[in-house]
């Protein structure tokens, strides 16, 4: 087994390379076109081993895949296509090569719809495994969703089901507890933790819209992105529990509470949440399911309504609300 | 003493924003207008606590501005002026909340001469302290400098002395060694060390040139830069021993054949190295040198010529001449 010690940094930044466009590498950065009159959106994540992923129980093909989704996901949540993304790496030095080139493979083959360039990057040595990832894309100004706009009266949209990465992490995590299920909802819940799809397919129809958008991707759950959406615009929201995006067969699995749960607070689906006006919400409900062909998971659909009331609250169909809080959902750094 | 672990993400984050222009933060992502005509311009560093820096011995003041300046420096490597920047922090739960402001307020420092914003970023949880910093610039496309376009007959231009910063090194690990010195040599090297200026005061006056000029920084060391830059262009260069750029004072204090080597190969000098066609590189030296007022240290300087001939030597006053090798240079991941 190579490790990348054996190879040395040079070397190692020759096989890197040849996953980038030979004219955007081997300089001191990257040079590409601007691409006005579009704005420029800009955003970065960094994933570690033993906090965000294990080399032992992920591949490094699926650490690449989620790192390019999540940041291709915050694109998305800004109405934003890609235009390229650097990659940084730290590495031990014991780091199988293979290994590495897995994680550009898992990334490349996350960019390949969206031809997206990888732009460069930099090695280095680090006792762990850490990559941070750069996400650069385009919007046109007017059409750049922001959390700070939603109005009271406005539906509320998941653009899929939520829980279904909390749901495959549990399949992964104990394979025998996932026996009993339909190896039909076990496949499509492991691949939404391993492989999730950002929602960039929705992008141009979000485009198209001439109308006040609130948007956000739910990485930290469905119930923090519509509490940070309520938070920057000063409204509260309810959720209506029967029309929770709960993944078809997981209430069965696991029982309507837990299911409900890892639906608000599960995170890693890589959906969005968006709010619009109720009237264009419906059509263009209508639109994206008569002119997108997605499958029954990744269709949007409401999910509930923002209020004037600050609270976020979920409402059952015997109208009994509970306030749902952000202290639920997952915080770095405690203890 | 308050810990990151204390205060928690969000209230973390909260901090970090104020760092940040308001409206460039807040969302999944930072949006800027596009600076249409030029080209964008973009690079990434990783520095590891333990590789690039000790919390023992670098305030986190330093950390930040030479992180900062790192990738400011290969901005004007590319001839390029910066339009913001994002910060990705991997840091362990006890971290001191004062060590996390002072890294933030070291790279302000060194991006409030270019009046260049932080575009957010990422907080997450790691075993070791880990900045990842991503650059993102600007240049008229015509004015980009590559690597690839040196010809035979160029004079080679450093900006500035090199090996400044692995002197400042040195007085900082061995205090007692540099007690003899000129106080003023092993300030200014220290300064050299803890908070290199970026080139991009040069970057304008470049832009003013209507020729060919090659360029890189010289981070990883004078000898790397020029080898690079043979190797991307095919062509060699010989070296004028008695115009290298070595800081005044230091062959008095180290001897003539160490300060030659700290000149050649230190490293984290951040000046750049140019190639330019004989008769414009005089005049452009005469003319920065008349209207920009620089310190004697930052001063261009002409330092040896492109030839034909493949080789990267270095040529005495006798005409003896010795050939150099990257080997020498700094390679991450060698045991």
């Amino acid at each position: 087994m190579i490790t990348i010690q054996d190879l040395g940094e040079q070397a190692l930044l020759a096989q890197l390379q040849r996953f980038s466009p030979p004219d955007l590498t081997g300089d001191d950065a990257a040079v590409l076109r601007s691409p006005h009159p579009d704005s420029l959106v800009i955003s970065t994540d960094m994933l570690v081993e033993g906090v965000h992923f294990s080399k032992q129980t992920t591949p490094g093909f699926d650490v690449g895949w989620r790192a390019a989704a999540a940041n291709l996901s915050d694109l998305a949540a800004m109405g934003a296509l890609p235009l390229g993304m650097t990659i940084a790496l730290g590495l031990p030095g014991t780091t199988p090569l293979e290994w590495v080139l897995s994680v550009y493979k898992g990334i490349t083959a996350c960019l390949k719809p969206w031809q997206t360039p990888i732009l460069g990057g930099d090695v280095c040595q680090s006792p762990v495994r850490t990559i941070s990832i750069t996400v650069l894309g385009k919007v046109p100004p007017a059409k750049t969703l922001y959390r700070h706009s939603a109005q009271a009266g406005d539906w509320i949209i998941a653009t899929g089901i939520h829980g279904a990465a909390r749901a495959g992490l549990e399949c992964l995590l104990h394979p025998d507890q996932g026996q009993s299920l339909d190896p039909y909802h076990r496949q499509a819940w492991q691949t939404a933790h391993q492989r999730p799809d950002p929602r960039l397919d929705l992008v141009p129809c979000l485009q198209n819209l001439n109308t006040r958008i609130t948007g956000m991707d739910s990485s930290d759950g469905l119930a923090d992105a519509v509490l940070q959406i309520c938070r920057a615009s000063q409204v509260g929201a309810e959720l209506w529990t029967e029309h929770l995006p709960i993944p078809p067969g997981l209430n069965d699995w696991v029982g309507q509470s837990t299911a409900i749960a890892w639906t608000l607070y599960g995170g890693e689906d890589f959906e969005l949440i968006l709010t619009l006006p109720e009237n264009i919400a419906q059509t263009w409900l209508q639109t994206v399911r008569s002119t997108l062909t997605l499958p029954a998971n990744h269709c949007p659909r409401p999910i509930g309504r923002i209020t004037p009331n600050p609270d976020v609250c979920l409402l059952t169909p015997d109208c009994h609300r509970q306030t749902l809080d952000l202290k639920q959902g997952f915080q770095h750094f405690r203890p």
